[in-house]
Order: C-alpha cells, then structure tokens, then sequence
C-alpha cells in the first residue's frame, strides 16, 4: 500500500521559514538558506530543466524524495496567490511547467476550477477537507505515494490527525531565530529514524511515524 | 588549543527540557525521554559505577564526549539547590562521587566555598560571569577541553558569545511541544556538521561553530 511521506527542510532551531513572510518574499527572511543545498544540486537542476549541479549524496537525496511520488498536497499558501477567493490569474509560482509533474491537490477553503499545466502537472483545489484532498490524492496516486507538499501547516494537520506515515526531514544547520516553526500543534507522534545521510551541507533524516 | 565544546540531548522540536520544570522534576515532563538513549549505554552505566548496559554506536559517542574534557561549567539551574543565597547542605544531583571526575564551574550569583567530592570532581562557583568561568575553567583544564554541561541558559550564552567552538547535538525523535529550548536567543552563528552518528535511537550531529 502507498505511504503519505513529507519531506521538507528545517533549521536547525525548527523553522521551515523565516520572519516576515509576504506574497514578495513567500520564505521569509533567512528561509532561502534552507533551500540552497537543493539548488545546487544536478536532481534539482535537471527537475528544473537547467543543467549543471553537482552529483552528491544531497543531490541522491533529491532524486530519491520524488521518486514513488504519484500525487501532492500541499496548503493554501504554498500554491500562493494571497488570501479570500481567486484571483484566476494566479496558476502558482513554478510558471508553465511546475516541477510536480503530477496531480497536485491544493487545500482551499475557496473553490476553483482544475488548472491543467504542462508537463503532467494539475491543480485540483479542495474544499472540503484534509481527509477529502488525501482521498482524491490516493486515487490518483494508485500504488505510489502521496506527498505532502507544504507548507508547515498542511504538514501539521496530517501528522496531528495521524494520517502521515513518513516524515524525512533536511536538518539545514542554519539558525532562523523566529518564523514558521514546522513541529508545533502536532501532538506527541512516535518516530522512528530508519535512514540518515550525512553531507557537509545538511543532514537528512527520515522518520517513521509509528501508528 | 583546546576547544570549547558542548554536548546536549535535544527534542526534534527543539526543547532539551520539558514543561513545568520543578526541583522534583528537573527535566519537566516528557524531558526523561531525552535521555533513555544515553542510560542504555554500556558507557554510561560505567560512568555512573554501573554494570551492564549496551555497546552501541551511542556508546561510543558517550565515551567520546567525556574524553578530552579537562573541566566543565553549568548553569546554576543544573547544579540545582533551589535560587537564592545557598542551603549549604545541597551539593548537586549527583551524589557523593559525582560523575564529572574533573574541575566544575558553577555560574551563579550568589558566592560560595569550593565543594571537594570523591572521584576528582570539584564545584567551584563563580559569581563575576561566563568570561571569568571560562577563564577559571580553561586554567583548569590545560590542554584539554572545557565542556559547557547545561542547562539551556548557559549554552545559550556561550553561544551568543562567540565563545563556543564544538556543538554536539543528540538529536531525539520525540515532540515534546513544549518546555525549556535550547537555540533561542543565540543569533545566527554560523554552524558546519562535521560528523553524524546514526541509531535507531537517536541521531547525533557534531557542529563545528565558525568564527
């Protein structure tokens, strides 16, 4: 059976944003930091269709979360496009060609048509829940995974209901101070670190939730 | 040179204490879990004048830590004893052979006599701040390392200081939501990891701070 995984970057002190988020700078102050060892990577760079990177344990890592992935998920202020109902000219921050190449399934409390994109890529917003949007994300998933795409507070409510079975965390050794804390609201989850990979860059732990 | 090295048992969300710390219950609740890993270890248990226990990697990190330490500091709090002018009958948690078996400056601010326990160890308390314990305690241990022992506050400041050298984290996989943190208030040092040991208890990172 498929598994709901989520993997996501933190520094060090939790945050998986900075200070002073806002529609021009939606990683908050200091949030870039977290994702410059994915950028630099030649996985990264080639889901982008950029060439060049570098090939390294990190750069393994980045193939490896996308691999079993057959459908996403992810919040409202992920997919971006501010707050209240639709603007329709808003279709995401990743432009033509997102890099998910697959269903994607955005939580909203505002309805939208599907929003079909190139490459493999859609955007189905659902209203009606967590539960609903994992229902329709399995479905479309079949025998592969759905992951949990972001932001902090989609990947709260999954982990607080239960329903997220691994959680592989980039432990960024970068010190935000203040943000959007990843691991608050969550309960007390029992986990299980059954895979590290070490690189001077950041350290990547994958937790089991135990059920 | 000798560096200045801290190892501490951190929660994935960051507290290395947990909520309604007492004089019973130093390590708040839920804050025991942090360290089931470390009372399992053959090592530890030897330390403590203790038979059995496990070789694990966790273990060897346990020998580890301990072995090029020349003195430690610790904060008031983990000293214990209550706050206030000294009841000079409390003389720590640790019993008549406390298990440091080295030099122990103690920051607080209220002045008290040297305590000569069994097995080497010695608390010395220093009221004039962290310069003039570092100071006491580098004296102390030559050529070898001074280890900042806890709690929270004091790595903290020696953090925020500059003064720290060496940060090894014994990160725990459990959400303790709330309590004591420790990387809050440190600003933004900048940290490279330089060694990961993985268990399945644990995973431990060693963070080199860059000056």
């Amino acid at each position: 059976m498929s598994s709901i995984t989520c993997q996501i970057s933190m520094s060090l002190d939790g945050f998986v944003a900075g200070p002073n988020q806002s529609v021009e700078n939606p990683l908050g102050e200091g949030g870039e930091r977290l994702h410059e060892w994915v950028i630099s990577t030649a996985s990264w760079r080639e889901q982008h269709g950029l060439k060049g990177g570098d090939r390294t344990p990190d750069s393994e890592v980045v193939d490896e979360v996308v691999r079993d992935v057959g459908a996403y998920i992810m919040g409202r202020k992920m997919f971006g496009g501010g707050e209240g109902p639709w603007d329709e000219t808003w279709t995401g921050w990743w432009g033509e060609n997102p890099p998910f190449h697959a269903p994607v399934f955005v939580l909203t409390h505002h309805p939208r048509k599907v929003l079909q994109m190139q490459g493999g890529t859609t955007f189905t917003f659902v209203t009606d829940g967590i539960e609903s949007a994992l229902e329709q994300a399995r479905a479309a998933a079949g025998d592969r995974n759905v992951a949990i795409a972001g932001g902090a507070s989609a990947v709260q409510q999954y982990l607080a209901a239960g329903l997220l079975d691994e959680l592989y965390l980039h432990i960024v050794p970068v010190i935000l101070g203040s943000g959007e804390r990843l691991l608050e609201g969550v309960g007390h989850p029992t986990l299980e670190p059954v895979k590290v990979v070490a690189s001077p860059a950041v350290t990547h732990v994958k937790y089991h939730v135990v059920h």
